[in-house]
């Protein structure tokens, strides 16, 4: 078969632009009602998504003046959609900084049994000193130590989920033997960070574990991707930059001893559709037209780390910025944003509005057919294996992709046209299913 | 309206008697099924129970041989029978103990917005070194120690529940305004256990917060109770023993300066029907036949904490036991094993016996107008405002109670014969939706 793109549907409130709560359409309270979810999951498993995602962070995050604040927790969420659909995968944000190995593997396991094997974990070591004081900590760990402890995270995971052999329910009713002690292995583990003893308590489950993806793409991230992901979400502006990006990570994937075609990479593209383009134009312009600026200036400076009441609205950014060594946030955004003002010598305000859709990553407006040539040209020049799509506005920019793009990419024999028998989210981005580290069998062939 | 009972199905594995997946009906991989707890829930809901309710310990517990382990996550499955149900309440177990406030707090909101305000919480401290050790502990902490951190752990998610006032979202779109930041209240605690600063990032949900449960009878469990709870499971063997802690319980209320009718006592029962009494012994008889005792014993030296090998199958428990207040597990349960196999002379294979059915809790052998007669005697005298329906076998016995139970409570006029319009758990409760402590509007009237 050949090569195909995996879309993946990121689900955030109204939609990925900032302003898209107060379009006349969309509902301020939509982001926390369980309908409007079920209805976009629903969408995207008619445009054949390989999955849905959430992102997440466990703080209230800025002001609510500004716009829908709050979410609800993702891994829920993710469960309740699960009964509401039958083959999207479930991909779910879950910090390795505030959360404990068991009760997350053992989560993760629960989802995954109950949604025959759709689960994903989107692995962050979230950034910021507001989370940070929600548990216990005074300021953030260090970007460094946030990563160590994540990695740390991983393996006492992986030692969980394979802490039951695949084939350790006997279920003997006459002998009165319901399972093999000697199938269980539990971790035993002892680390920096965890002291985790028993074995989980959830059978293995059908991928064997969830689907592991990153989204961090500093010099950390990227090593921890090259290590344990199977799919990575990454902002990326132009073509070279992804290609760039692409070669790099694939390359550290095998340099890592892992087959570099077991890792998708997955840029995120903001879709701002019409049916001509002057038509995608005065669309986007019209959410830009609803950006409350003092509000984006507020968020500039903090993802900046600048003291308030520091930009100046058509001021261009300072010139004597930190690098991004010295941020121990989000420090591939950061890097991101301060290159895109620069290569475009972008005011403080066309920088806002250019981040208003996409957060930084690539929004792009056009006709279904120069959407389809845009995703096209990334993914047969080398720089995407599929996307993130992030409509500007939900439920109807996540439609209209389905009933508009997804038709063309079917019609280039680049995209699924339907999901055919039962699969798990493992098997729909073409991947194994990991062998169990403490089986004495044979793994079994894929 | 005539007080009704509250009826809860406590929902385990292939039923609450260990030798139920013996059974030729059972099959030993459902405890670990989705479809087994959907058809469950909707048994449940075609009898008007209240609620369904999952225990759980973050533990391995015992051997795998001796009969069905592990179980999937009580919140992740709870949230994915929400949408597989309309009206039934739905109170997952989670530890304060091995939990972070935040994080619990913001899941449970999740899942009352997500299920119309059907969630309830079993506050349990979670008793056992087994489950420490999986979180970073040696030892499991001492009783008065894990309750200390339960309260702080209390006070902190209810401050977390309230840091949003009902009407803190204002959708304003005209004004660009989402949100109003005066009705945020962060919770900015600092305590003994617990450092959370920041408001919840989930608005407040429809009950306000889960229903608080527990479960707990030692000392300072009812102490918490009275404290904060609005229903508590208990284990009682005997119609006296029930109505003194009724009664104990509802005193100690009113004393905590609430309202005794607000705390909402259910008796676990295990109903083993028959369609005469011999034909109920005789079903109680073949499960007994099915247990293994060597593992009874197992399981018997490990709540006493004796050493292995202490107890004779023939002989009776040893006259030296500690008494309660040197135990650090679950108190309670302790004592009311030790005066069980006292108060009747039982050798510990007729305990094991006893035990098998409902670890601790009534059963109840007998015709459905039998089953029906005992339940309203203790609703009657005192003893209950409801059950804890624990049926020996699942499905079939849940079936059983539904179909021939239920009809003769309703036709008694002690059980709802439909549930009407949708309600929160609260309100199925009889409880008043909780105040907001930060808020500055009058209560709304309940």
């Amino acid at each position: 078969m050949p090569r195909q793109l995996h879309l993946n549907a990121f689900l955030m409130n109204t939609g990925h632009h900032e302003a898209s709560w107060r379009l006349p359409e969309s509902d301020p309270y939509a982001h926390v009602e369980l309908d409007h979810y079920v209805r976009l999951a629903q969408v995207a498993e008619r445009g054949t998504f390989d999955s849905l995602f959430l992102a997440d962070g466990p703080q209230l995050w800025g002001t609510l003046a500004q716009r829908p604040a709050g979410a609800l927790e993702p891994l829920t969420l993710l469960t309740a959609l699960a009964t509401a659909t039958e083959h999207i995968g479930l991909i779910a944000t879950a910090s390795t900084s505030y959360n404990s190995p068991y009760n997350l593997a053992r989560k993760f396991a629960s989802l995954d049994i109950i949604s025959g094997g759709r689960a994903g974990w989107n692995i962050v070591t979230t950034a910021g000193a507001e989370a940070a004081r929600n548990f216990g900590l005074d300021a953030e760990p260090a970007h460094a130590e946030r990563y160590a402890r994540a990695a740390e995270f991983l393996d006492v995971a992986l030692k969980l989920w394979d802490s039951w052999e695949d084939d350790a329910i006997v279920g003997d009713k006459a002998a009165g033997v319901w399972g093999d002690d000697a199938k269980i292995h539990p971790p035993r583990h002892k680390g920096a960070y965890f002291s985790v003893e028993g074995a989980l308590n959830v059978p293995r489950s059908p991928q064997g574990y969830p689907l592991l993806v990153q989204a961090g793409s500093s010099e950390d991230g990227r090593a921890f991707a090259a290590r344990y992901a199977e799919a990575v979400f990454t902002a990326q502006q132009t073509l070279p930059d992804a290609q760039a990006f692409y070669a790099d990570l694939k390359s550290r994937t095998a340099a890592a001893g892992r087959d570099p075609g077991h890792i998708k990479v997955l840029p995120g593209i903001v879709p701002v559709i019409g049916s001509t383009e002057a038509e995608a134009r005065a669309n986007e312009q019209a959410l830009e037209d609803h950006i409350v600026y003092t509000h984006g200036v507020d968020r500039l400076e903090r993802l900046l780390q600048l003291p308030e009441g520091s930009l100046e609205l058509d001021g261009e950014l300072p010139t004597d910025l930190p690098p991004e060594d010295a941020i121990e946030g989000a420090k591939s955004r950061y890097t991101l944003v301060v290159e895109l003002a620069r290569r475009e010598r972008l005011t403080v305000r066309q920088l806002i509005g250019r981040l208003g859709g996409g957060r930084g990553h690539l929004t792009f407006a056009g006709t279904p057919e120069q959407v389809a040539d845009a995703i096209e040209e990334w993914f047969t020049q080398g720089a995407a294996d599929g996307f993130n799509i992030m409509p500007a506005v939900l439920p109807s920019g996540l439609e209209t992709f389905v009933e508009q793009v997804v038709p063309i990419l079917r019609a280039r024999g680049l995209l699924r046209t339907e999901y055919g028998s039962r699969q798990t989210l493992r098997e729909r981005y073409g991947l194994p299913r990991p062998a169990n580290q403490y089986s004495t069998q044979e793994p079994a062939l894929v």
